[in-house]
């Protein structure tokens, strides 16, 4: 059933985020020949990932003691995120990477104003919220909304030299509560939320993906972008609108510089994965 | 002594969650033929659980680094926790199975209504509340609910592809506080709760289990279902109701596929042990 | 001093639990022989221990992975706490424990009721608050109390087939804060809080330690039953009184399954170290 | 867009700060000779750091079990950061070194009084806020800006004996909310902030470092001062100003005294790195 | 500059804490003769370090499992606190000492009542507040008040066979802030808190340290005893007065068992480094 109180959400690609710490000490314990085997083989499985054209894989390096590998795998459904996990754990170079974090979620769009928007028109076609008909007609109306937003629902992964991520949930306090807020503001604070995104529209790339029953957060947030500096100015600003000062709470940022797979035997190799810079 | 302010809770199965990071790193340098060995007395072990008809096990692969496997054993008591429990750490396997977490609950009806009922109806029978009188007839009301909803308390496990656990408690804030609230408001609270649940009756299974007095958290939720969709569509609606929206705190999330014993030697193998999709 | 807004308490026992997770991988590396001989010298030292009628030793395998074994150690004074502590580490047994957790007390009675009766009654006889007479009478009626309580405060371990214990400290929130609540007010809370437990006298036995200046809560709370539901039913119900709905913050939970020293052998070789079922 | 609601930053190195725990028993099982080699080999690519002029390098030794050697890392982008962070991991003396925590950020000026008068002074020009003409005016004049104070965005590592590191973010709570106070009322507070700081200025320098989208507090803040009681006398009296008081919430605080690269084979052979006292 | 908001505090001795977990089981696999030369190596350091006229060191046992050997450092100064550190890491016995806390402060008089004072005697002269005159004479009367404390600013180690340590802050709550509360309740509660302190004299001697830019909390604070009662009969009637029930946060208690270095091969060896009982 459609309840007006919750805004619909559309969802796509699965996703999970992988970190892991280099054991380097264990790393160059191995001869040079078998490291650089090692690291060719985790390359190719990576590379395959990262051509995928079904939800693919991006590769960044961590800055700081959180992380030095992230790998962020989207994917059609659960039972493929498992098996990109499955098929990492089983690389030779899996034995030199502890896992010191992870994130699962699904890419997803939050309607606020599609949603008020369908229930106002569904209601004035004469329909009965609640009703078979109603249903139905919501129904439709989302699958049109689905199709017209696919590329944003299963998008490739964005350019960017820098990824940063980081899990956030709207506040449930005892008095500032946003599931408490009535649908209406809400929807306005989002609109204003929205708009401030909007201004950075040429610099950065964001990905929402839901979490709530997956992982401990209730969103995943990545932002890809060339210029790192924009990272802060964005979120910055954005602590500043309504739905971010008063209503965020915010868990661990991840910040990282992107590389292809193939320079992953470079890196392996104590060097900076990417060569030059723009 | 039945307490009016105190929802009536009858309780079914034993419960205990265990999740464990697979040491994969220790597990390639057995040879082939022992590793197979290893798996295969684990195997058969987790086999002859899953069939006990007398509360089951089920196993999944978790996603994610908060670990690999869970077992989720229902037993008719501690002892048989216990018992479980001493079982599994004495397979070869288990030295490669680190614990990362656990939860220990009793599968538990909260009986929100009938607590009200049984007060307000046998008050009417003319007996005084807190007399012996009163106290069997409430005893024998309640025996006659236990039978009556005998396979809720001691459920077969669900089917459903897909597993999600959390633990949770209901909020005791300095001016939020579930426990502080008139019975009546929490029984309209929890009707609310359960109508939204009545929504997916038909694609999702939840067992919830007691923790008060087991583990760290109050309750422990399970959800069962062959779509991972609906377990964030079903908890996100809920959240907007009033018992989640004001009272609900959320422990961490496991989410994980579920697969059969049989195939277990197959996930250690590297392999996802499900085969083909739906 | 004796200050009339700080409740007089009594004090007995020392008391410290340790927590430990068995290494059982490391456990099982040992000939049958040696482990063996490593589990018989642990259950003689523990079955002395458990035999002591100065204080006594409980042991209790604990479910889920926060530990496996529970010792409860009650002892005259701290100086016999260190004696317990280091007698358990020179253990061969200790090479194979691995301390999770632990907790320093001693047990307690708050005197809420006596403590307001001790300095009307004195003060009634015309003595100064405060003066050496006062403060001379006063002390002589606590030593009266001492001896008329010193079973309960130099307890034998209470029987029961099943343990729980939890650390506990009263809230001081920013508005609900139990050491700003009038000596009144919290002296009604308690006596409300301990009807509660006088219900279920019958069949769970509470000991209170103190902790305050001795370790990171205030209480710490041990429940003994030989039926695990009680502790469910017991401080579910509790919660809804006043001074715990309100006022009590919970550590972790930790639920156990006593046995006898005995029977260490036993469970190090993987088995139930009970035999039947009441 | 320039919005007057939040204050303009400007930007200059990129910076990391590595903690590091030092394996000393590992240390010890190197042969003199190895040990002193791997040394050298370390205090060379470190000394190259400290004299580099386009960001450089500084070292501290920790007090307490948090982390015994510091290394800050000033540089002119994340690139940058990236390398130094994977050179200090190719040393011999890494496999001696365990991470135990990090801080990424970029040293930033805040500018509130400015960011109030760039608003007034040009909309006083009658150019329109939010216009290309106002926007191009506004850049123009933060360019200024950014040169004017150009030394302190780029600072050389200052002086001082000993180093103190803490990351703190601004309070947004439910009823106190920097995040939600006024322009001006930020501003103000900022002020009277700054005016306490000035008093110290013979005697403490601070380096302040933004760190939103990069790491897990917003900012970062280094103190460098031959005397370490100004430390302790500076963070408390500003703990009483209205911004610290109210709105102020600190992470954890590592004190370190600061050594030359060239003393690092004196630590490592168990000697204070630095001789003599001013 | 001195602040009529901010109490003066004057400063003795350096503190570091040092809390360490003994590997008994790496111990053990020594052969008694190295043990011993191990254990009297550091004895013979430790010796020293308690013998210093010039801030000593003081030895406990600790109970329970956050830690078992204690070493509380005076010291004139940090560098002096950082040889300490190096001379028990260079230890042999080091090896079988893992830290599991520490804790950095320098003994510290707050002085509320002489802040008061001195600011109404000196503004009494007809010196203006924050002139060079006013400064000077207040910077002079400090001086006096620091020769006249200066045995409470650089104690002996006090006597006691037990040691109580526990960190703790001011509480900065959004509605309940002890750094926005007038300078006259904040010295009136601090009033209140000591004389409970005072009865306690004869009893227990306590020493207050500051953190504030050093370690994680603002203060830390060591109580000595011959009876470990005191310790909670102490801090819980404190727990009432209002600078505690209102504004105090505790951190971690740490309870120990001094002992003399001499007895440190005693504690090795598994035994009680003490012996008999007062």
């Amino acid at each position: 059933m459609h309840n007006p109180q919750v805004p619909e959400t559309l969802e796509g690609w699965s996703v999970l985020h992988q970190m892991f710490r280099i054991r380097w000490e264990m790393l160059r314990t191995l001869p040079a020949a078998e490291r650089l085997a090692v690291a060719c083989e985790a390359a190719q499985t990576l590379a395959a990932m990262e051509a995928r054209t079904e939800g693919a894989t991006a590769l960044a390096y961590l800055l700081g003691h959180k992380g030095d590998l992230m790998l962020v795998h989207f994917r059609p459904d659960f039972d493929a995120l498992s098996a990109a996990e499955l098929a990492i754990r089983q690389l030779r170079l899996a034995d030199v990477l502890e896992p010191s974090s992870s994130y699962v979620s699904v890419v997803e769009l939050g309607m606020y104003e599609m949603t008020a928007k369908l229930h106002r028109d569904i209601a004035a076609r004469g329909l009965e919220p609640g009703s078979d008909a109603f249903e139905q007609a919501f129904d439709e109306e989302m699958a049109h909304q689905r199709d017209r937003v696919s590329s944003r629902l299963f998008p490739q992964v964005p350019p960017g030299r820098f990824v940063c991520f980081y899990p956030m949930n709207k506040r449930r306090g005892e008095t500032q509560n946003w599931y408490a807020a009535p649908f209406d503001r809400r929807a306005s604070m989002m609109r204003e939320h929205g708009m401030i995104g909007r201004h950075y529209a040429g610099s950065v790339i964001q990905v929402i993906s839901g979490s709530i029953g997956y992982d401990d957060w209730e969103w995943g947030v990545d932002l890809f972008a060339d210029d790192q500096l924009v990272f802060k100015k964005l979120i910055y600003e954005m602590r500043f609108d309504e739905a971010s000062a008063v209503y965020a709470e915010f868990g661990p940022f991840y910040i990282g510089r992107r590389f292809q797979a193939a320079d992953l035997p470079r890196l392996l190799d104590g060097h900076e994965p990417w060569v030059g810079r723009p």
